[in-house]
This record gives structure tokens, C-alpha cells and sequence, in this order.
């Protein structure tokens, strides 16, 4: 094939920038003194097995609403590599441009992908990439480690690896023994797994959730019906890489999948109460109606626990994102005050179990 | 970087077809003993300047209810090459199985990038697009040629090449005396040029429609709010890509784009009264109703014209896709007959001239 | 208030008509022989709590692919009573020439309104609403009965009188001794009670499930979220109300409510069958890939069981509405058949069970 | 029908207030100093031919985001009578509680349904609707300014009263002589009038745009596209009842309907610099980048004009809601300044005529 003239080139240039972006923030409240930060730390691109160009994703998480993203691209499998065979870091290179432009903090990260055991384990914040790549697993995490990476074990519970069970094998523990463990992804897409949490309580882990897209994120992910890629809400000190680093490795994290909200109580509670106001409370005879104004993106699935008797009020409620209700209480005559009772069923403080919250009035 | 064990890849293998394909026939009626094929003949992937890796084409294709794609990368520009330095026609390959597998008929193309004139053409049913890329562009057009293409000016009205008026240049002229024009886009994306259609009339062209796509489709269009790519109705004999070449050779197209449907008068009033079907007529003293069924995905917008002063009806009126209308005509004591008058505005027959209609009743 | 002169009003007439109707149908297959209508036996207007004119509910059922819909207003409850003063049957009159002009079967009905027990129950197929009209409850199911009305249990487990368990009371048992209970809500709105798919399996009763509408249909129901009203699917004979009347007293019908479909597996396994479609088996070294196309606007969701430890699958799956699927199972070498199993958890052939397949190849 | 004991009711009372209310804020500037309020003057309800209870009208307000609204049910045209009979004020009334919780100004009026002419106008402001049944229209004017209402004519161009062209009658100046008209709709659902707006700037009437609603408003403006129902914006010095008045007295409105947006330029200017921000500015050789953020819900129109031949940008470009874009413009050597020229063609400054721009940098 021959040269063509530059002057071809110079007049002949696509306006590939032309598509208007329309940014959409994601409504959660900051909690504890933090910010939250929505990040997606599990990513691919043609550089791997994904089937985007890098800019692409930067564009994705500017639309979505996201702070901060992870190139993640598979060390060991390379589908594309006939046609693309650049070294190990170079989507996050081709994609650092974008990320400035649109002010998405981008991280350098790999996929140590690997049989059982240990499985598939991303390892983010790396300066060199290159440097994982070793037949011997061992020395992959070694590499990592040395760069001071935060690491996580990926989706424990995929059914290609783990086909009924999922089970912590013995090379998880030497990993975590040897500080090349620092978290695990308790949901991958819309998997969630409870043995993750479990695990991540136990051990002093941190919770991580990842969309780990492949395709184009509309292919996967229906925005007009609602739907949202899975995340981890990071609490930082200051929106910088640096600020996610230090709240990762200090475990301040939620993992936002489906309707799913993961992680410790003391970060879900408030997070219930910043967004669910009670913004009217008016007696009558007979009952009491609350407005409850719900601030948030976030969905709240309400189901009734310990019932007193006396009052009569919903077995399950859902609070919708953005949106005020009007829930009504019923009480005995000669009585205008009493607790009611219920879990939040979809904020899961535990492996399966909802936040347990009462409300007086 | 190491060679990895076959071992390590055999069990790592990720299931990136595991997303779930619904395919969306487009419902526009065959006409004249053709079947009318839905096609686009102007798409970009990452081998050249688009974003997504060629399967991720048949994949939209099949989803949207397409029959025929032809992938045309850039002879000329290629932004990607430092990563991607594969030959022309390698987009085409890549893509093959998938379209197989999805029974999309897939074309090899190129599009060969000038600055005007004579601007950017596409050549579609190569076999060697490596035979194209010449510093001289004469040399370009011959050797499409040579290889019996389909050759058509793209997007005459671009603003970066005919930054005010859409003008032909004499180098047009000369393509088209060399047999190296059959055709012209007189839609890209949503920009209609009525000077485009006003040649094809004129010099025996036949008229294409296309997306352009360089993005992945769903960031350009907004499945949810009913948008379609813009394409190429094609009339065949048989649905195969020989089928599709016999019938742009004879002009047996319509370009459908945005709300638009572009041909010549032939096709599209058969169009029109195959997608429309009156289904009842009820006559009451002083009016009548007609409940009228559009069994298509197309829409056509009705205007009233030479206008019967006796009848009372719509002054505008718009039939939606697959839907039913009433639609109310009154009329004085003692008529119940008369013929309303209208152009479908949308049915583009001309350069901006809508579709001529009467209805007797 | 003056009268106003009858030419005022002959020109002054709205074309209220003149919104389109875009019907979409719902696909689900034919089973044994019968047809599968979709209907709604429990429906409000203005003429009791509802909030739309009684014409609207037969646009909503048109436009949603309903075949049938019954308007079942409160007998006792009649908030717009200071406005809408009318006899009991007045909404099936107001709607029936609208239910005529789009082939929608309309039934009248009346929802007997009362505290627990006996709680509310719908009484369809009625003659004469108004002879519902009594202080003694056991008179108005009396009276239902002698019209040969198809009586059945609303919402047994409404908050409002069951607010902690789903009970049976012994007004239930003399009901049903009486041969005033033909049936109940296994599912009202969202609420599924696996109690009313229990008692329905041991008592002999058909399952029956609504929306119980009173807002606009579309400030209840997302469509473009592809959401739907709670229906019931009746196999019938033929299209007719007689038709209807005939399935519902033979137990014929299954409960579509979210994702749900409840009822008896003899019904619910051809479902599963006739909607999904193996259109495809490649068997390749290691693993077979089987295309899998769902033919219908149902979901079906998998979750393994009994697994062979031989072979490597899904844990859980789900098979979206009208789309196409790969799904892939891993042997090991040298055995390219075996047998996988899964329930389908959301197909619900016993209270809270899901219906349990094999699939050998 | 007997009378039903009161213990019934209190128990048997439906929740219909329980669905979610998510209120969409509608995001336009605020200009000269006003508020911009969101109104609506032109509803029915099935007190007049709508076909929604009164109180459906609020909540329709409140989520899409609307301050006020005006329910105006035709005095001579209530096809619902029969069931319906209550005086012409009535459906105000029943909305009053609803609109005072949800914060929705509510203003009572009434539609003179007459034939052409003077056709149809809303009288709003109203304290009693009934003074202004008359059977001469010349008394219901009357009797609406004697009441100090606020007097439109409404769809001048609606096909039913004038089927070809769109007329002044010697009618229209009688009421406009006698102080019976103080605005006109520019803008009725979709139907745009040019001809309304050049009577407006011409007399100096003010402009008014309503949605005429009849059906459940989901049923005519489909959300999930980005419709909007078409309104008024309202300039106030305080959000209420009055200073809406002395806004609308004032002509302090434009009209948004579909894309346009149709006013005085005084405001459309000012609407168009206040929502649109160039928030980047890149100086390259040969093009300069502007990176342009639309923060409000309009869409804007660009279409050039005047062109400088020395720079090449867009020849029309869509600046889409909420949205940010790259607008490139290239220029000679040695030329890093300029000026462009467009129209924005949705912005209507006279009838028909867009919005003259010019920019310099």
C-alpha cells in the first residue's frame, strides 16, 4: 500500500466528535463527612476481548454519570491479538486524552485471568502492566504487589470456574497472606454473590462491584428502562486517583447492582437517611399519612418485621428513585402515636440480609 | 512479554456471546413482485475510524431488522493505525462468520477518501480492496471499476467539503462518463440533499441512503424514541448480495431517513397504499368516518391541497406507524360523496415535492 | 343555566377520536388445542374510585393486546357519588360501543366491597348489578350467584385486612360451600400470594389475576420499560364471553404478574416449550453450543439443579422476552451427551415453585 | 339501591394515592429578572368532554414539572351530561385539595365553545363560571370581562372552523375592540399558527400555548421520547395566581411546543444566551474547537447565514437538550479570528422567522 499525500489527510478529517454527549449524574447523597464517588473498576476494550475502541469507554462513564474507571484487559487472553498486538497498558494510553477532556479520573489496571485457583483477579493502580505478565501466576501478583497495586478477586462465584458452588480455595488464602488480596467483587454485572460479602466481612476485605462490560455498555445495559451498569460507590477525601486508593484500601465502599445496594451498615444507614426524607406528617382520625420524598437514584424495597398488632400499614413497600409517596398508617382509636417495624430488603448489611430499620411517631 | 500456556487459555475463555439478541423486523410492505430489503452500505469500525470491532456491526444489524451491511473503512484515513495495521479488506474478514451465523449478507467495500473533488465515494462488492489504495484517485476509481463495484458519491452535501451550497464538479461529470459513478447518497445519517436526488433523476443514478455509522449505533440512535438508522430500501429479485447488486444497478431503491422515505414516484406510491389500508368507512348525516390502519413502520404526514370547499377535513394530519386512525370528513346535507385531496409530505418523489394523492369516497 | 341552542353544538363537536391507537399484541402460544386470551377481570372507572371514563379502559385494553376486560366497580364504595350518581351497571353501558367498534369482549361485573371477612370479592358475568346492592354481604353474593355470576376472591392478602398473614376465614369456607367462590386473586397488581395458588391447587378454584386499575393505565404501568398489567391468560374454546365463561369454571387459566406466570404445570410446561425453540446445536471439542430463540413475550428464568458434576453450565439464566440465545455446556472429552437441569424459578406451578425440566442432547 | 352503614366504608376505603409521584423538574433559564413558569390554560376533564377525574390533572402537573394549570371545561359542549350534571365551575372544585399538596397554582376557568365565528376562547381568572352561560356568546364574553378574566381566543387554524386558511373575522376585532381579547393561542397541542403570532405582535396580544388536553395526557405525549406537552412559559415577579396575571396582562410569555419555541425576541434572545455556555475554547492550527454546553431542557436549530467563505463550520446543527458538544470551525493560515452567522431556526422571532446569531471569537 503506498503513502498518500498529507494534504489527502488534512481535509478529509471525520468530525468523529460531533455526537453530542449528555451527562447524567447519579442522585446519592454524600455521607459520613465523604464524597461518593461512582466508579467501575472492571472494564475491557478491542485491546482484549472487549468489542470498543478505549475512547469509548470514557465517553460511556462521562454519559452515565461515572467520577472515576478502570481499563482492565485480560493479561492472558487476547482474541484480537492477530490484529492488535500492542503491549499491555496501551488502552489506558489510546483512552488518557478522553479522560482528561471529560474529566473521568482514569486508572491503569490488568486482569490476571487464570484458571481455578486462584481464578480471575484485576489488579489496578499498576504504572506498569507489562510487568504482570509471567507464566506463573505467582509471579504476576508478585509483579503487582511490588507496584503497590490494589487487588481483587473477580466474580468468585462465575459458574465457567465455579460451576455449583462458590468456594474459597487455599490459594485465596495464600494470596491473602501475602498482601495480594485487598478485595473481591461481591457483584460482577447482575451476579451478586453473598459468599463474596461474607468473606469481605470476615476477612476485612473491601467490597467491590464492576459492570466488567464487553460490549458497547447500550448493549447490555437498557438506560431507557432505568437500568444502571454495577458499581462501587467509593467514600473519598478528595475526588483524585490518590483519594481512591486510600478510601479502597481503608474498605469505604458500596457496590450499587440491580436494585442491590451491598455493604457494611454503617455506610447503607446513612445512606438511607440522607435520601428518604419524611417531608409531611398529617393525623387524622383513624390513621396518620406520612410523604416521604426520596431524594435518590436508589430504590428502597420495604418489607414489614415485628408488627405491633395495633397498627395497620404495608407488608411491602417500594420507595422508587426521585419520588414522593404517600404511606398511610392506621391506628386504634385513642392512639395517634407507635413504631412501625421493617426491613429495607434490597440494602443488604449481610450476606442476604436486609437493613433492619423502626420509625416512631 | 511470555508466551502464556494453552492450558491457562482453554478454561479462561469469557462467554461474550452470552448477551441475549432480539431482532426487530422492519415492517415496510414488498412491492411489485420485489422483496424489499433493508440495507447500509456506508459503516465504519475500528479498522478504519469507527469505534466498535467489526462483529459488533452484524450484531446491530441483526437487531435492528437489517438484511445487508457493507463495511467501507477508509482508504485514506486511518486514526488507528499505530495499533491496527491491518489491510483494507480485514474488517470484512473479521466480521464474516458472524454475519453467517446471523444471516446478515455482508459486503466488502472501501471508501475511497478525497478532498473535492471529488470528495468521498464508496465502492461496494469489491474483492480486493488493497487495490484501491493509489496516491492518484483516478487510479482508485479504475480499480473499482476494474472489479465491477457499485460506486457511489458520498454525502455530497457535507459541510467540510461544500461548506455552503451542494454544488456538482466537472470531476463528477468525468466519474460519471467513466462508469464510475451508479449512484449517490442523497441521504447520510439525518442530511437529506435534495440537489443529490435532483441528479440521480436527471442522470439515471440510483439513490442511497446510509448511516455512516462510527459510533456504536445506540450512542447516534435512540432505539427508545423510535429512531432508525438511516438505509437503503432495496426491491430484489432474490435475497442474496447478487440480488442486492442486480437491483442498485436498475435503480430499484428508496432511501428511508428520519421520517423520510426518498424514490421515485413508482415505488413509493405502492408503498404508500400497501402500508395504508382503510378498514371501515362509516357514513352518519353530515360526515363520515374512516377508520384507516397503517400496517407498516412507516409514517406519512398528510397536507391538504386544491381543497374541495364543500368538504371539511384535516389541514394536516399524521398517520403513525403500525396504528389506526379515524379520520372525520364532513360534508353538506344531501352529499355524501366527494374526493379529498393531499400530498403525503414526506414521500419524497422529488427534490423536496411530496407525494400527490386523492381519495374518492 | 340557560339551554343552549342546538346549532352551537353541531359544529362545536371535538374530534376527541383523534388520538392514534397503536395496538401491540401480546405473544404468547396456543396450548392444547385452546386459544390464550388475555384478560382483566378487575377494572375501575370514575363510576366508583377509578379516575378515567369507562371509553378509556377499552383504549388502554386495545392498545395493550387485551382480548377482554370486565369493569367491576365497588358496590359499597362510591367516592364521585356527589357527581356520578348512576346505577351500578353504568360504566358497562358507557363503554360497550367503544368495546364493539375494537373487538374487545367487555364484561360486566361489580366488586363486592366489604370489611374481613369476607374482604372484597368480584362477581362477573352479571345481568343485573344493582341486585348486588344490599346491606347483608351474604345477599349480594346471593344474588350474584342466582345471575350465575363467576364470583372469586380479590387480593386475599391486601394489607388493609390481612396486614401481617394471608388467612382463610370461615366466611371463606361458607362461601365456597355455597357456591359463591369460583376463584381467586393469586395475583392483584404486583402482589403475587402464594397462600391463593395453594388454596386454589387443593380447593379446586381457578387462579385469577388483575391489574385492579384506577389511575391511567400508564401512571401504574411503565410501558417503555416493557412492563405490563397483571393479566390473566384464559384457554379457550373460542373468543366469545361464553367462551370465557366456560374456561374459567374448567380451571383453565394461568396468572401472568411480573415476570410470574402461575398455575397448574399442565399448562405452564407447554408454555415453556412452545415459546422457546432450540433452533440450533453445534457441538464443537469440549463444549456444545445450543441457539437458543424464545418465541414469545414471556421470561424465563433458570436456576440449575441436580448437577452432573461432568458437565460445566449456568447457574442461573435468564431467557429474555422474543430474543435469541447462546447458551454453552462444557463436557469432558470423549463425551459429547449428558443431561442438564434447572428449574424455572419464575414459572410457578405450586405456591412459591418453579417448574423443574431436564434437557438431555 | 339502599343505603350502605357507614362501619362498610370505613374499612373498605382503596389507597389511591398509593402510586409514586415522581415530579421532572422542567430546566429553562429564569430571564430579565422573572421567574419562568410552566403553565397550562387549556384542560378538560370529564366534566366537560375529557376523559379524566379532575384530580388527574394535578397529578399529570406535578410530575411533568408544571406551576400551573387552568381547567377550562367547555359552558356548551358536555357529552357526559347524562351522568355527569354538575354547574361549570365543579371540576375546580374537585381539584382544589389535590392541587394545594401538590403545590400546583390552580386557576379556574371555562371554554366559550361557539362556532367560527368568534370560535372557541378560554376565559380564565374566573370566580363563577356560570354567569357566563349564556346563549347569545356576546353575554358570555360579557359576563367573563365583567369578571376580570383573562381572555384568549383559542386554535385560530383549527381545521373544524377554518379548514383551508387561517382568518381574522370581523368577530375577532368586535371582541378585541370591546376589551373580550387579550391573548391568543399561538400554539394548540402541535398545530403551530404563524398567523396567531403575527396577530399578537401586530395588536398586541399576548401569546399563549396549551396542550387542549382531552385524554389521559400519557396517551397523547409519549415521556419516554422527550415529549413535553406544549405550554406557556410564564414570566413572573412572584410564582402565584396574580402574578401570573400581571405576567399574561403584561405579555410577558412564550409559547414552547414540540422544538419551538415562539415569542418576543426580547425573550427568546435572553432564553438562548442563558442556556447555552461555551464552556472551552481550543485555538489549534487551522480550526478552533468550541466545546458548547446546553444546560436547559430546549433544543436549539442552528442554520448558518451570511457565510464568511474564509471559514468552513456546520451548514445547520442541532444543540440538543442537557447536552454538551464540540462545534468545530476551521479557518485560513494566519486567521485565528472570525465571525459566524446563523439563525436559530426554532426560535421564532416573528411568524415563522428564526432567531438572527452571530458570534465572534
Amino acid at each position: 500500500m503506498k503513502k498518500i499525500l498529507l494534504s489527502v489527510l488534512l481535509t478529509a478529517i471525520w468530525l468523529t466528535c460531533a455526537t453530542a454527549q449528555v451527562r447524567k449524574e447519579i442522585v446519592v447523597p454524600n455521607i459520613g463527612g465523604y464524597q461518593t464517588l461512582k466508579c467501575d473498576f472492571h472494564i475491557h476494550t478491542v485491546f482484549s476481548d472487549g468489542l470498543v475502541w478505549p475512547t469509548v469507554r470514557v465517553d460511556e462513564a462521562y454519559r452515565e454519570g461515572l467520577d472515576c474507571i478502570a481499563l482492565t484487559e485480560h493479561l492472558e487472553y487476547r482474541p484480537h491479538q492477530k490484529d492488535i498486538n500492542a503491549h499491555h497498558g496501551r488502552s489506558y494510553e489510546v483512552a488518557k486524552k478522553a479522560a482528561e477532556t471529560n474529566d473521568i479520573l482514569l486508572i491503569r489496571g490488568s486482569e490476571i485471568t487464570r484458571p481455578m485457583a486462584p481464578g480471575h483477579s484485576n489488579a489496578i493502580f499498576l504504572s506498569d502492566c507489562n510487568a504482570l505478565a509471567n507464566d506463573d501466576w505467582r509471579e504476576s501478583f508478585k509483579a503487582a504487589k511490588a507496584q503497590k497495586a490494589f487487588i481483587f478477586w473477580n466474580h468468585p462465584g462465575w459458574d465457567r470456574q465455579q460451576p455449583d458452588t462458590t468456594l474459597w480455595w487455599k490459594e485465596h488464602t495464600e494470596l491473602l497472606n501475602e498482601g495480594c488480596m485487598q478485595g473481591i467483587e461481591v457483584a460482577n454485572g447482575l451476579m451478586y454473590s453473598p459468599e463474596a460479602q461474607r468473606w469481605c466481612m470476615e476477612k476485612g476485605l473491601t467490597m467491590i462491584g464492576n459492570s466488567d462490560i464487553h460490549q458497547p455498555i447500550q448493549t447490555d445495559i437498557d438506560f431507557a428502562k432505568g437500568e444502571h451498569r454495577t458499581m462501587t460507590f467509593v467514600l473519598v477525601k478528595e475526588r483524585s486517583i490518590e483519594g481512591i486508593r486510600e478510601a479502597l484500601i481503608n474498605h469505604r465502599t458500596m457496590v450499587w447492582a440491580g436494585n442491590l445496594l451491598i455493604g457494611e451498615e454503617r455506610y447503607l444507614r446513612p445512606m438511607l437517611e440522607q435520601s428518604v426524607e419524611v417531608v409531611k406528617v398529617e393525623r387524622k382520625t383513624g390513621y396518620v399519612d406520612f410523604t416521604v420524598q426520596n431524594h435518590s437514584d436508589l430504590t428502597f424495597e420495604l418489607k414489614k418485621t415485628e408488627h405491633d398488632k395495633a397498627l395497620e400499614y404495608f407488608r411491602t413497600y417500594t420507595i422508587k428513585p426521585q419520588s414522593r409517596h404517600n404511606i398511610r398508617v392506621y391506628y386504634p382509636k385513642g392512639t395517634e402515636h407507635g413504631k412501625i417495624n421493617f426491613d429495607v430488603t434490597n440494602l443488604l448489611v449481610a450476606a442476604g440480609e436486609g437493613l433492619p430499620c423502626s420509625y416512631e411517631f
